[in-house]
């Protein structure tokens, strides 16, 4: 079972990831996605959902038409842990 | 452009999705649907989301892990229109 990360982790972490925002219930990191269409949005949340599928690690989010938000924590942890450290990662890797 | 639902209408339409619950801010209609696991989930989201692009008529809507919240709201009508009802059906058919 993964743990929460240490404050202090966290804030090492979080340095790495500027285009994410800390959310403090449940604890976690989100960052919103704006895309052209619907079209561009889906296909996004389409690899997004591959690669958390693959790490067994899933995101909470959401769409609106051309718009995806997208929180990442683990409830397991009861909050923020690496395993939403690597996702973020990976995501911002796609979208860039 | 498409119009409001009449009172009468919506009354009538909504006798006809049993499963879909209405919503009043924004004026709508909800259902939430829920699968085995994220991939059944993510797998339904992919059919109702090409349903959406066919019909130019787009879900506002949310996941966590096996479970989806589809809310129908038409924006330009500024509540429930035609347009809800039939995208409904239509998924209602894909979830059935």
């Amino acid at each position: 079972m993964i743990g929460k990360l240490s404050e202090e982790d966290r804030a090492v972490a979080l340095a790495d990831l500027p285009q994410w925002t800390s959310v403090a219930e449940p604890e976690g990191i989100s960052r919103r996605f704006t895309f052209t269409d619907f079209v561009g949005a889906f296909g996004f949340m389409t690899r997004v959902a591959i690669l958390a599928e693959k790490a067994d690690h899933h995101p909470e989010w959401s769409n609106v038409y051309n718009r995806v938000d997208i929180l990442l924590t683990t409830h397991d942890a009861g909050g923020l842990s690496q395993r939403d450290i690597d996702l973020a990662h990976a995501i911002d890797a796609l979208a860039d």
